[in-house]
């Protein structure tokens, strides 16, 4: 039984119909039964297209939602930082990638401690000199890592650059002492929100390949590449076509934000996932002609991407603008009745990872009831 | 005595000299010496003018750093979140202002609750219906609950539109059972920010002829005004011209960041704080020309102002760019050769509250040491 206090304010609502709208606000909401679609149609997706899923954990930072994804036949999950790594073996989810280089004395300890104890971890590699100093801390705790060699896949953040670097470190790769190559890691992530479908499936196969091909050299030099890895919430349905990867990394799909729905309703009926995430404010202020101000601001929503969308309590054609760190503009179309005082209102999230990455729980709702407040176990972890 | 895990990965560094350049990072640097001049400064400059200093709290949102400035003389400390006053007045710190109005059935029960135990907690009020509820539930509660009304000033996220509601709800306050009327909080939170010092100084203090007009007809109608309270970091050597404030609300002033290092630079020889907040990073990846990637990106720098500004570790002239969640690219001059992998370094942050609010902990240094490890209490407490 956790304490009540770490569950926070709303802890008291928990099992009361109609607690959707009584809650304390700021509060992060997750609609549980489009989450559960949304992960039961990306796993659905995965297995009708013959690729493996291993989705990012970065999105949702909860050791909860991987394991539903786990569930629903997920190969484990992708990290970011080592910290969430850390927090997700902690909790028991095995099959754990990180997908960013770790390569400070700090952070090469930490991995060799967790590779210690959790159950198929992975690391991406993209220079020889890690490689070399991932080798000696493998060796000296007596367990092989395994490694994916990165490639930088036009993106540019991390990876080799360009083909004899990726097969210089994947032999490398091989031939040390103390890793075991598990295959290659490709995140375009410079493609995952091209807003033209046609032009983002277009990007995503040309550079597939690209990869395609390199990773073909790779076999016809007797390198087994087991693993390809690669796609975000952009592009699932897009790279699977080429026949490269052999696992999917897409994370945001279990959420969706105002972003990716644009992306994703581009060129098609209905967009393949649903909003799950949503912040609730309340109406704090209602003395000026032609707005309201609410209590979440720049502390409760990511502020790098478009701004949040209102989605529910207030008249249609309203708007939501940040106004400091914890305050909102309601503004409210012409001729529209002010929401009185107290009000709540929802809105979809800007950028479903940041945002999440600024609360400390999640709200789970079955349509108007909250039935559960879950930890964002790994918020603010490296 | 703190469990060793609260502290994170670099407790085992704290006393070790040269330790600010070997941390687990991302990680958030106070530089103690500069944080305690800029609480020094700020203080000498409150008593030289003769105006009271409640310093805003959402900036730091730790009780170590609001004892710090009491000690400095501060009356007590602002909190902008219900939360955040929270976390302060159980560890302590006495005469808490709350900025925001607290309007919801959840928010105000909270706040009853608080004032049962704190000294000197008062909270703004803007609304009648408010005022009525505050009312009910002070009187309810069995103890008075002082209030500030507060006034819009130009910015409009929260106060009274103008002079007559102010008065009327001044007068309620007065009248009101359970209420105990402090003042009036007038918060020109649109001119902290204004780039030329000239123009910032003109619309504050014709914002305060306004404002303390408006208080001169209050207290000849026999009303008292203890406290007149605002001003931010960008105008809290300018408003007390005007003799209206009886008490400063800054905040930022404690860690400076790009920003406000722009806004207050202007018109001066030698700025009036320092930069004392940091964020280290490690180069991870090397692949690519004329930049590397380093592990500090949007999770870890607010996003909402200008980029964050290289401080050390980097060849000048370098530019730090955001480059995803927990990534941002350090691009290179003309020339300059790359820093190596696993390198440290700093970067002044471009808005250092929301800065703060990603992190958990502060690392503390003096000089080259870490010297200990503060956590950010209130972080995400709403």
């Amino acid at each position: 039984m956790r304490p009540m206090t770490s569950l926070g304010p709303n802890a008291a609502l928990i099992g009361q119909p109609g607690s959707r709208h009584a809650l304390d606000t700021p509060a992060l909401l997750v609609d549980v039964d489009a989450l559960e679609r949304n992960i039961a149609a990306m796993a659905a997706f995965a297995r009708a297209a013959g690729v493996g899923l291993r989705p990012h954990a970065k999105t949702h930072k909860s050791a909860r939602i991987a394991a539903l994804q786990v569930a629903a036949g997920a190969l484990g999950a992708c990290c970011v930082t080592l910290g969430e790594a850390e927090v997700l073996a902690q909790a028991g989810i095995a099959g754990l990638h990180i997908t960013s280089p770790q390569v400070t004395p700090s952070k090469i300890a930490r991995l060799t401690a967790l590779n210690a104890t959790a159950s198929g971890l992975s690391v991406v590699v993209d220079h020889p000199d890690n490689l070399a100093a991932l080798d000696r801390a493998a060796a000296a705790a007596g367990k092989p890592l395994a490694v994916l060699v990165d490639f930088s896949a036009g993106h540019g953040r991390t990876g080799c650059a360009d083909e004899a670097a990726l097969m210089a470190l994947a032999r490398a790769a091989v031939a040390a002492e103390a890793l075991v190559f598990r295959g290659i890691q490709s995140y375009s992530g410079n493609l995952q929100h091209v807003p033209v479908r046609a032009e983002r499936r277009a990007r995503a196969l040309a550079e597939l390949d690209r990869l395609g091909a390199m990773v073909r050299r790779l076999r016809d030099r007797g390198v087994e590449v087991p693993i390809v890895s690669g796609a975000g919430t952009g592009t699932f349905d897009l790279d699977p076509e080429a026949r490269v990867f052999t696992e999917l990394q897409a994370g945001s799909y279990v959420f969706m934000d105002v972003d990716y729905l644009r992306a994703l309703r581009d060129g098609r009926n209905v967009p393949p996932f649903e909003t799950a995430l949503f912040v609730a404010t309340s109406v704090v202020s209602v003395n000026q002609p032609g707005y309201v101000t609410c209590d979440a601001g720049l502390k409760s929503f990511a502020t790098d991407g478009p701004l949040p969308e209102v989605a529910a309590g207030a008249p249609p054609g309203s708007r939501y603008e940040f106004f400091g760190d914890e305050h909102g503009r309601l503004v409210l179309p012409p001729g529209a009745s002010k929401p009185p005082l107290g009000t709540q209102v929802e809105c979809m999230t800007p950028h479903c990872d940041p945002t999440v990455n600024l609360h400390d729980r999640y709200h789970l709702m079955r349509g108007d009831t909250l039935v559960d407040i879950w930890p964002v176990d790994a918020r603010g972890k490296r």
